[in-house]
Formats: C-alpha cells, structure tokens, sequence
C-alpha cells in the first residue's frame, strides 16, 4: 500500500488521456460502442464519464475544499450525465475533449501548489462525511485507473463465446 | 458479443505495446513493483509474463495447430516463468523486448495468411480439448486485455488507504 504523494498521483493522471488514445482511438466501432449488457457501459460511455468527471468533480471539489473548507458543499454529481453529453459526438471528439481538459486540470492543480499542510485540508462530502483534499486526489487516481480496467473488461467480454474453451482460464470473462 | 474478424483483432494486438508504455515506462518505481499480497503479481511480473506468452505460446501454438493439427502436442505453458527471466532486468528493458516481440509475432501472423477456413482449423490442448486456430488468437487478446486490467486494478489498490471513505465509491479497489 502507498501513501497519496502528489507527484506520484499527477505521473498516473497526466498518462490516461494518452493510454485511451492507445486503447481506443481509431478501433474499428464495434470494439467502441459494444457493452456488458443492460444497464452498462461501452468505451464510448466510459470516456464520456470521464469528461464529465474532469468538468464537474475533480477540480471543482478542490477549489471548493481549498476555499470553504468543511463549511463548502460539493455539487451532486451525475454519473449518467454522459449519456445527453456526449450524443452525436465521435469517440475522436470525446478523446481530444478529454486530452484538453486534463491537460488544463493538472495545470490548475499545479498552479495551487499544494503544500502537505493544504493536502491535508478537510472538507464535507454530502454523503460519505469528512474528506481530505489528499483523498479526493487519491479518488481521481483511483479512478481514472478502475474506468481503464473497465475499457478493457468490456472489450475483453466481446470475445467471451469466440475464447472457446479457454474460457476458463481467462478471470477477466468473470468479473 | 463479437464473433472473431482477423483484423479486428490484430486492432487490439498492435495496441499493446503502446498502452504498457503508456501506462508503466517511467513511472516511480514504487507503482511498478508493488503487488496485490503474498502470491501476486506486480506490474512489472505482468509484463514479463506477457513477454513469456510472446515467446512460448501464441506464435507456437498457432504453428503447431497449422502445421500438426489435432496430432500436434502444445508445449505446457509456464505461467510463472518469469519470476525467473526477469530478474535483474529494468522495466524499460522489459517493456522494450516486449514490444519487439509483438511486433515479430504479428509480422508472422501476417505472413500465415490465414483466410477462413484455416481460422477454423483444429487443435488439441492438453486439458481442454479441442480447440481452434480461431478460439487461441481470440484468447490472445483477450489475455492482453486482461492483463492490462491487472496491471490498472494492482495500482489502484496501492491507493486504497489514501482514498479514505471514497473507497465505497471505487469498485476496482474490491475486484
């Protein structure tokens, strides 16, 4: 288990949106729209999710904890809002959107040179209690990397009937 | 469900050097080399693994069901082989021989030819029986997938302290 170390955290954070170019971009749409099912999401979805994320979630809720402290209240935020935002668009468009707002959110971070003491500032989630700023950027690192396992879950499923019988030694079909 | 296309799955093969760039080359040693516990695997095992695989399975095998069909006997395959040849070998150099390794692979891939009727061609594994030309290279990407999910799901844990009560909301940290 590692201790939150903020350069640590922004080495996972500034690599995502260039690994979703690798996993996604260009791939024939079947690999990009196909899902595990009702209810769950494809690639497409994923990195729609993440836009959101980066828009509504991330920055914002730092900017707030930095500010108001435990007496801030962070923006309920819509984890299906990606379906409305991201109709009509390529996976091209969703991939360079989230490239640019990435970029820009680690500038931000960068520009609030946070110290351990700011890391260890607390705030108020509406649901879950006292926070610290250092666990939500934690959560943003965690986070990026379960929706990339998710990709390449969702993508792995594709191919469950065409593995045969090797099936059974493939854990990712399972989960 | 996809069924198998050739090139569609080659889509995924060619991908995966990049993304294990992407995602480990560089990074602080401490997110390369940790683990899930006792028995677990690093990234940096997964990526020797994944170079065992290139060696001794995918390539080998499709020759052996080309060339002796249902006859043909498959090597037993070593899934902890690389404990052994990695040792005293940097990520970078790992990361190096596997894109390498890849890039050969697929050249041979390529020059099989392999129109229809021998994807449905006919092998014997040792323990699950009959199985197809077909059913391994759709194994084979779906192993890479799976192993990059690892690799992604063994760094978030690394967090699962540091993202404090967020943890309810990370369903990676429980897989």
């Amino acid at each position: 288990m590692m201790e939150f170390q903020l350069d640590h955290a922004t080495e996972i954070l500034r690599r995502t949106p260039a690994t979703l170019n690798s996993l996604l971009r260009h791939l024939p749409q079947e690999w990009i729209v196909s899902n595990e099912g009702p209810e769950s999401w494809s690639p497409f979805d994923v990195v729609g999710h993440l836009i959101h994320a980066e828009e509504a979630d991330w920055i914002p809720r730092a900017r707030i904890i930095l500010e108001h402290g435990e007496k801030g209240t962070f923006e309920p935020f819509d984890r299906f809002a990606m379906f409305e935002k991201s109709r009509g668009k390529s996976l091209d468009e969703l991939l360079d959107r989230f490239e640019l707002l990435r970029g820009e959110s680690l500038e931000e971070l960068d520009g609030m040179s946070l110290k351990p003491e700011l890391l260890g500032k607390r705030g108020m989630h509406p649901e879950l209690g006292v926070v610290t700023l250092s666990q939500l950027l934690s959560t943003w690192v965690v986070h990026d990397l379960g929706h990339i396992g998710q990709i390449v879950r969702v993508m792995a499923k594709q191919y469950k009937e065409a593995v045969g019988a090797w099936e059974a030694y493939l854990p990712v079909l399972r989960r």
